[in-house]
């Protein structure tokens, strides 16, 4: 099981030891999506310009999630970001909101469970303004867009 | 801006009063995945077999923010959980783990937001600790499979 | 030391106990205040009409932390709170923004701390919202405005 | 927009990226009051001398909020605080208990906020414990005093 | 493994569900003890009797523990407590100081590990106020002296 | 009461002004133990090889339980951990679960609170995960193992 570093060579879970570490510039970029029938799409866009703001409670959302990642994610290191923000964007097109979330610190580990985790609650936040008139919505296609600093260098998704 | 229960009249977002509602049994079931490298997925099953156990945490997980979901989604009504059970199932076929969260209570607001939140945060801790092998996992596909209880009735996904 | 019921017979603080109290509808109105310059309240109403809607924040801000109350006043109970909702409006006669937080719930006791923490929670996002062009803002008035249920019945400040 | 720093180009709140601040030292100083009946503050004074001690808890109440400062105001930044204190003393003269709070931090954004927070806490925990003999309380002057560190340098209060 | 009601039959931890239990009152004693050398315990009593109340924040610290069990035992459901309080005495003859909470509730589950908690953060909090002077303190005998309610019945420790 | 550092001269709790203190590698040990009759640590030493992993959950609630510590005592510092592990382990013939926690961090404090409180919420989850079929179970012996740097240098219990 040498591969998965958050357990030890008996197979216990443990929080990774990055006390050797160097405390150096991490940043990193989710996205994810939350796919729902146009005219639900079309109460957000509404929303959004006019009154019943949902991009923005679930913006709000997203950030104040983020700083509580490593209080949700068992194995995370707590970190002190320096920098969150996220995008919320209606795509007409493919019928769903598009989320783009921008994290970053100066620590001995990565941020991008933070990122992810600002995308997941913002997405289940979209969900949940929206769910009295639509309760198909799909959240979907969250991963790691990029991901900057630390030993593993730079990752960007294809 | 009527059919968004969220906001009031002048489009400000509140909590729905929900006071003159019965207290109803509630229950809520929730699935998403994780998509991953069939070598990742190898690892997730190799260690849930013997040692190293990613699925066991990650239930853990998405049980604990079961419990925290009015604490994370803002207009969120806290509701006192009286069952929450996390299923993840390795499926080689698709090349994902399946999540899948039940929840349940006795009150006057549904638990669909619960059983979401705790299939996310399963599907998060999923990838934190798989991300050191594999960084192109995706999560998706979470949505509400089944809600009953309450004046709305049941909902099942098709 | 008879009158304060949040300490027994040797002055130990504790949490009161409720347990033979019945669980009735009971509902807390409280208002606070912001006062600040012109040009600060101006830049308000200017992002509250257009974008950078700082009272959006502080009223979600104000929610949340409401269902936090009992993590943050020690001797509090914890109640799921069944309503909360929260109006913030500038008045510019008086160069304030003006707070007023209704919250409710069916239980033992009352939902005055909720109220009052929202109040004082929208007030402190505000501030911090604002506290870059304006270092000299003045939280103040925070009081309760009325109370209703419970056997202490009915109270309506004057 | 451009003078509300915590809204970015389009409006959208995020929190702001201070990854290129330095970190250094950050000392604030916040206070604020409760006015009471004379009655009121008398079983404060009664209470702290001998036993029901109403000061020593709103002081812990106050110290364990400012360290959760980030969890209630969104764009907060997460900071390691390394000093907390907080002064209750009974003013007869004005019927009050006036509240100083002085918190400090080594990090690239200041620690108002926390102090703030501190004496807000303090105040509503104030409130809890003496509501049952004086529903009449007011929460008061939450105001900044003092502010030493960052580029933006040193403020005090008229 | 039918003896551990936390598992399924899989063996897959969950929280167990208790849907179908009828909402009853719960009541529960827990009791725990720090164990110190004499010179500290004189600090401690001197404390209480006079200032630097050491028993008095410990007892604040269980007392808001208790509230946030659910948050710390993975498996345990959220209870709206209707009390809690906590007894400390230095017992010179023992050289410990002993700790006693009282936790009660009316719900369909029990509240021994709100009382269980309420003991060792009251004791952990005792052993970080003298931890300067004394780090040999012993934590110990944590166990439940009572429980009454539910379908189980009464239990008295012997 | 010169020798309680978490008071002030006049007798007031604080929250230690560690501002002047640099930041240097700091680790602990910390050691326990949960007391029980033969049959239920057979049933852990069963669930743990097989299924219905009782240690496994412990030793994730105790990790997660490290990263809150400043949340649940009062005067502790908030630390950013940079490693957390737990080691479970049966021992049949002092019939007990013995629990050891080791933190680390580089900070200007001490991460002995945190490896206590890792050690006591992995003994609470123990207890909570038994208790249905053995209620007498004792937790003990909760003390301080190791503690390295720091001004005060290294401590070793013996």
């Amino acid at each position: 099981m040498a591969d998965l570093t958050h357990f030890d060579a008996s197979g216990a879970a443990h929080m990774v030891d990055v006390s050797e570490k160097a405390a150096t510039f991490r940043r990193a970029v989710a996205r994810g999506s939350v796919r729902m029938a146009p005219e639900t799409l079309a109460l957000v866009t509404a929303g959004t310009a006019a009154k019943g703001d949902v991009l923005g409670v679930a913006r709000l959302a997203g950030i104040m999630a983020a700083k509580r990642t490593a209080d949700l994610v068992p194995l995370c290191h707590p970190l002190p970001l320096t920098k969150v923000s996220i995008d919320l964007r209606p795509d007409h097109e493919n019928g769903t909101v598009e989320i783009e979330a921008t994290t970053a610190t100066t620590g001995p580990t990565g941020v991008e469970m933070e990122a992810l985790t600002a995308v997941s609650v913002a997405a289940l936040t979209v969900y949940d303004m929206l769910k009295a008139v639509d309760r198909g919505m799909v959240i979907g296609n969250i991963r790691l867009a990029l991901k900057e600093g630390g030993k593993s260098g730079r990752y960007e998704a294809k």
